[in-house]
């Protein structure tokens, strides 16, 4: 099972590709929080298939349709669910794939734990599944946003071998929809549009690395032991289709520090609260932010879906040539970084609330 | 809060360095599981400070005491209390320490939290939190021992700059054991002792990759949204001290790979069940297992702890030079072995029985 | 927050009685159920405003629409989303009561609890909300029949000061459905109806109560501690909308008896599994179902909605008449019968799939 | 499973009746939380055997043991675990009893469901596993008693016929504590006492009715649908051994009254809040409290262990007669009532934090 995430801000996702509707109930968000429902369908666009010439064309408007839960304009308290109907689907274009078992995607995985799939697209493994949350994020940036200043910004930092040059003390949000790949650094933006391209029309695909900065988090969201935030960070980002990898701070470069270069000096900041005088830490210390900017890293494997022909079995267990056909991405990166956000959004907002609690006797 | 991990197979952790105990409930665990309680003893011998010159030398027995929930050797079905004494603590030791925030630990987040800190040590961010953890995931083990033949081996694969050749289809625990290191290729592991022996006397600490493959693991375990297995996983191992990355299959490097590469293709396995000939997913595919080995890896920081002096503040937020006492690991890799292993093996038991319940109508 | 029930077979409800539309996500249902929507569709039309001259005369045809989950006929394992339009939905008519306080219902704690009140009627405390659970109910009940004979049969047992002569062991769904006071015993159910009629002719309403058997459970389910099967059903009751006591077995009468007579002696049954002379346990013991029938009452309150002047306060504080308007029901009962069959269902179902985990070394 | 209640101050208890240890974890109890453990020790005082002639006479002083989460006198914020030992365990009281099933016990149930059962007393069923809760309840108690002035005074207000005259306005922790019995109407608890005294020399055992008020709850405590406060408190109560039936307010009596009868009247409180004229619901509308005092009764049913010879069966089918030895009480009632106080404090601290969450934005 679980189509549930958080806490106290508990989101629970349904939908498949090809069903009627994909969409989230959000809990637990606190009542009377104006929201404003065209900043939620900001969001749901910027994860839209179709918005540029880098993404897979299937024509879907990701129509936001709130059910419940928002009153004149004002959250309830109680649960909120948004759906999302699914329009373009063309499950005809899925049938030669009915049978078989498409390399590296869920097909094979799906029919071992449930022995039964929705053959029509990816069924639950869709990537439309992160509708709910996309726009779930949206509701949990707009509580934050009217409770604190924090700003959460991501973007493309790598795809295949190109990497960016991006100051993260800098970088905005418009800097990042400046570019049609997400990627701020113009010169090596172009670049990896030419990559996607190319690749699209040799019929491969690309992977690559979502960066992630959350600027003005306070110090002391998180937990001690087995909630810690760079734990439900990590969980978060690799419960995202594709995702093979999460660091926080120094990550796997760290490893290769020593103790003398990698500790974070605290000196007194400008308020007399202690800052450091590196990041090596990526704004966590066991467990819990320190104030500091929290950056993380999220890799994204190359989509599974190419157009080339691929060698793979069928359910009787036979070799069988895949001609792939349908509509896909020939790169996620674009696409993965409003998903990228709402996830930190949504992880933010719940350990925010967590948060109260632990504070009660202040 | 959350001390607690896993939905079914839900552990319970409790405990300070210098409290009176560290400990664990288990709840969830089946009933009827023999348990050989010296198994479970020598899962906390490997996890011990002192078992070496690479370690610590803070000299805890970690004695098992089992408060409940075991009778007549096997386990009754209801909530199993195991504890462990803190008996070496020595509080005096941090008195220096009771008003500074050492850097890159967790004493600045915590009091920022919590707005309390016992000082006596690394209080509830100690890694003899991890105690319960290692007596726990012994009693998984047991259980997925009983139900498959699935193993788990965990191995240093890096150490600072030196990386191990290990062939992660041979590795087996004894080879892991048989280094002080807990490196299986001795040239390296040789090469590693001395690193970390130089770092002791120099002052310093050094950091390094644990890597863990885990065989045997039917496809179906995990789940397609939110708890997929590489998310329960990475989440386990980010909830571990020190820890700044998690990587599956591919991870990191596969971010460079074209999807043509990168596909696992499948053919037909030798009992029929399709198989891949290659593994970049690392035995999941779509939070799924897929009945190949699972890969990752995690990257742990150089220990916090050094004896060098360190710039920082205190609670005053006065700039202050720390000269740390106390007994630390120069590196905590060989010693955090044992801990993946655990972490790994409780959430594949938690997987386990979660699929029992989806499995119900077969 | 809390919009969810159960642990593995999970529901989620959303949906205001004037909102687009209420519902339910069930996360956790088993794959390759197959599922007459027929059926589902008839629970919610025995749960239907409007289906007798004793209900609400609010025309609602509560049409079910599946968003996901559903492939073919059968589940697919993943989260079932499950709507029902609100069509009939009179805001206009609540405008008078905007700004009061309606006795005994939700509107003042509603404010006191989030600041904020969908006052289109009665928000998230209206009994639209138990549309949810009634589909979700149905769906746990298709999986138990597959998996089991279990049968679950409520009826009126009281209403006011009329109580019903049924032989709990001879009593079925049939019986109860030919009445529509859902009262198997005919004479008394007339006068039931009767009551019924003149209390919604003098503006008054009437309370009862709703005895429920549970036969065929398997001994085994449910839990020794804070989920034990009575405490389960107690909380999924309570849940209720106007609901105001539980009691299982001798529940408030076994308190005046001894335990020489309380006590159920145990002898060898047909099968020779033992079985009980008599039923005091009500079908549980120590929260765990012993195979005899399961036994329970649940107390419901007069409707608070009346059509008689009453005196309240507005949300100025001040003194003021509340001339009830909208439509109503002038006693439950009638409809709370499927509502508890649902709640009854759906917690068997969520501690049959515990009890697969329990048993997975058998 | 589940040996864990509550969502944020969460307990977890373990512990058998012969066991080393009963206890209990505290997870997610504020930080810097004065405790006095006097307090503590006196709530097991409160609960332990042998306190009176009325009670069992094993003879357990039911000592606390810290062993985490306290520091100087105040919660450190993590996990609190408490153990009380087993010292006047008899295992050997037991033994002509480990094949048979005691009526009305657990023991057949629990070898239903686990196929193993601690044999040496009543395993996980016993009611010492409430030391745990009762424990965790006066720090829970602690917390709220920091935090408002809520009081919560449980007496016995019935044992087999005899029913207690009590002004439930007036009553207060100290009349209840000047009786043995805990009733606090003299005249009705010596009848009481004689009773149970009578009982134990018939080799019979007495049930009766636990009532509690909860005074000073602010309005807005509690959740619009599943967890409703009262259907909190109710699996909390029916979560205890022996209890049979929960009703709030006016329960299972209110189904007699008509809704004008019933419904409570808004009118101008002291202070301009709202309060009502009379109190049928308990002080609890539509799952959430509205200021006025919580009313609710607990029914429990006669001891299940009685001295007079039993017909049961054995392991084997067999029919036999149980000649039960071991010491027990003739009737729980008196040492319920910290019991279910616990319980209520517990339900109450987690709704406080869960509140805290919700008026994040006020």
């Amino acid at each position: 099972m679980s189509s549930s995430f958080g806490t106290l801000f508990r989101i629970t996702t349904f939908g498949e590709s090809h069903g009627g509707a994909v969409g989230v109930v959000i809990d637990g968000c606190p009542p009377r929080l104006e929201l404003n429902l065209a900043e939620v369908q900001n969001a749901l666009d910027r994860r839209r298939p179709g918005q540029s010439r880098l993404t897979t064309q299937r024509a879907e408007p990701d129509q936001l349709e709130v059910l419940s839960g928002i009153f004149e304009g004002r959250t309830l308290g109680t649960s909120i669910a948004l759906i999302v109907r699914n329009l373009d689907a063309r499950p005809g274009a899925y049938e030669d794939m009915a049978d078989l078992y498409r390399p590296s995607h869920a097909d094979f995985t799906t029919e071992a734990k449930f022995g039964v799939r929705n053959w029509q697209g990816g069924g639950r493994a869709s990537a439309r599944e992160t509708i709910g949350r996309v726009a779930a994020g949206a509701v949990a940036k707009a509580m934050l946003q009217q409770l604190s200043n924090i700003e959460v910004v991501s973007w493309v930092d790598q795809i295949h071998t190109f990497n960016a040059a991006v100051d993260e003390s800098l970088v905005t949000a418009e800097m990042v929809e400046a570019h049609e790949t997400r990627c701020p650094d113009e010169l090596t933006a172009n670049a990896m549009s030419e990559a996607i391209m190319q690749a699209r029309r040799d019929g491969d695909s690309l992977g690559g690395i979502v960066r992630t900065v959350a600027r003005n988090v306070p110090a002391g969201l998180g937990d001690p032991v087995f909630d810690k935030l760079e734990a439900t960070l990590a969980k978060a980002m690799l419960s995202l289709p594709a995702a093979k990898g999460f660091e926080v701070g120094s990550g796997f470069a760290g490893t290769r520090m020593t103790g003398r270069e990698h500790n974070d000096a605290f000196v007194p900041g400008p308020d007399g609260t202690p800052v450091t005088n590196s990041n090596f830490s990526g704004g966590i210390q066991g467990g819990i932010s320190n104030g500091m900017p929290i950056l993380f890293n999220v890799a994204f494997k190359p989509t599974a879906t190419i157009s080339s022909p691929q060698q793979t079995v069928n359910r009787s267990g036979e070799p069988v040539t895949l001609e792939a056909k349908g509509r896909h991405d020939p790169c996620v990166l674009p696409r993965a970084v409003p998903i990228v956000e709402a996830m930190t959004w949504l992880t933010l907002a719940d350990h925010w609330l967590l948060q109260e609690a632990v504070g009660v006797l202040d």
